[in-house]
């Protein structure tokens, strides 16, 4: 899974009729500080989450793997709300605080 | 998904039986702020999309996840067309307006 | 898909078994101008393209959509042969003139 | 598979509901050397792998090929801890000796 | 499929069960002269490669259509050693000259 902020949403009225109903969320990728790496992509989403949270995102079939996506022409999902996380026992990002 | 923008079309006589019938679109991929990144693909069109609109596309098997491309050799999709996104509240496209 | 040329050809005595009769190409990756970028790949063959010729190719699972490739491990293959492509309605590549 | 070195945790209470009781690893890639290369991943672990470990990890849809992550949204696994590895007869690597 | 040479090999104790009897070779891509590209991967061997010959290696859900990788989760296997390729007529590689 990646890494990965939610900063905006997309609206597509137009669309594959099985795609009703999910919400698109424009996710920045970030690196093991929690800084942009300058990439982005869109997900669905998959659990609720709102502008500002750091989020885990699984692409491919991988995507399709929840209730909201499955069978749907989706290639990524937003499917963890990351807490905190750590390297070498230093917490690099806990929520409410690196925000 | 990636945003990207319809630049042209592509045609194909002889081609794996079951593409019959798809439409192959050129896409510039393009960045959060609607510009070319340089990238292009070739998709398939599951939402009769048109030159110059701003579009999502899906990759690989999710690419075949739509009544059009179920079951054949396609591992890229236009699957929405895109209205609008914002970043940070601030709205980055608009259809109609930033096109 | 990925836009590509055939450049050449591969020879593989030994083999996984499910791959007898499969032919491989070598493809150079074309931007949207038609020229090499740099990258290449091996792919299997679907539609009996020919040396020179500006194709078409799937990856992933896709690749295995077509008769030739179905359930093998075979990760790339070309399901069109490029009559031509437009962008912003003009021309790029039309077989017989820009070959 | 890809090489990479177990560096941390990371922590989601609000997931995916079929993600519940799956650890995340956060995985530093690394070269033929054994060097990190800068680019990390987060991944289930399928070989309870513990901080600082040389590990294997797939991607895609083989990442859900386990028990731990069978039908669930996850594109990234640690399925093996390497003992070793060697190039041209020489050891690049060995566990407890190179960490 | 990608070509790459096999360089190395990885040995691994403690894994996902199912990975159990497989080999894992170190690959080394090559570009289409045949001359190392900087990356690597690990892969699952399907045809009994050894060291310094000229593979394929097929990457994702294709890396499981093998009798030996089927079900596990592996995402890259060599499926063939390569004999020779030409490009534009011209031979690049050939086996136990270019080795």
């Amino acid at each position: 899974m990646v890494l990965a902020k939610v900063v905006g949403t997309l609206v597509s009225t137009q669309k594959e009729s099985s795609m009703d109903g999910l919400k698109f969320l424009i996710l920045q990728n970030v690196d093991i500080e929690g800084k942009s790496t300058g990439g982005f992509v869109v997900a669905a989403d998959a659990v609720d989450a709102g502008a500002g949270e750091m989020v885990l995102y699984a692409s491919g079939s991988s995507a399709r793997q929840t209730k909201q996506t499955n069978n749907r022409p989706c290639d990524a999902v937003v499917m963890a709300i990351v807490d905190n996380w750590e390297t070498d026992g230093k917490f690099k990002y806990k929520k409410g605080i690196n925000d």
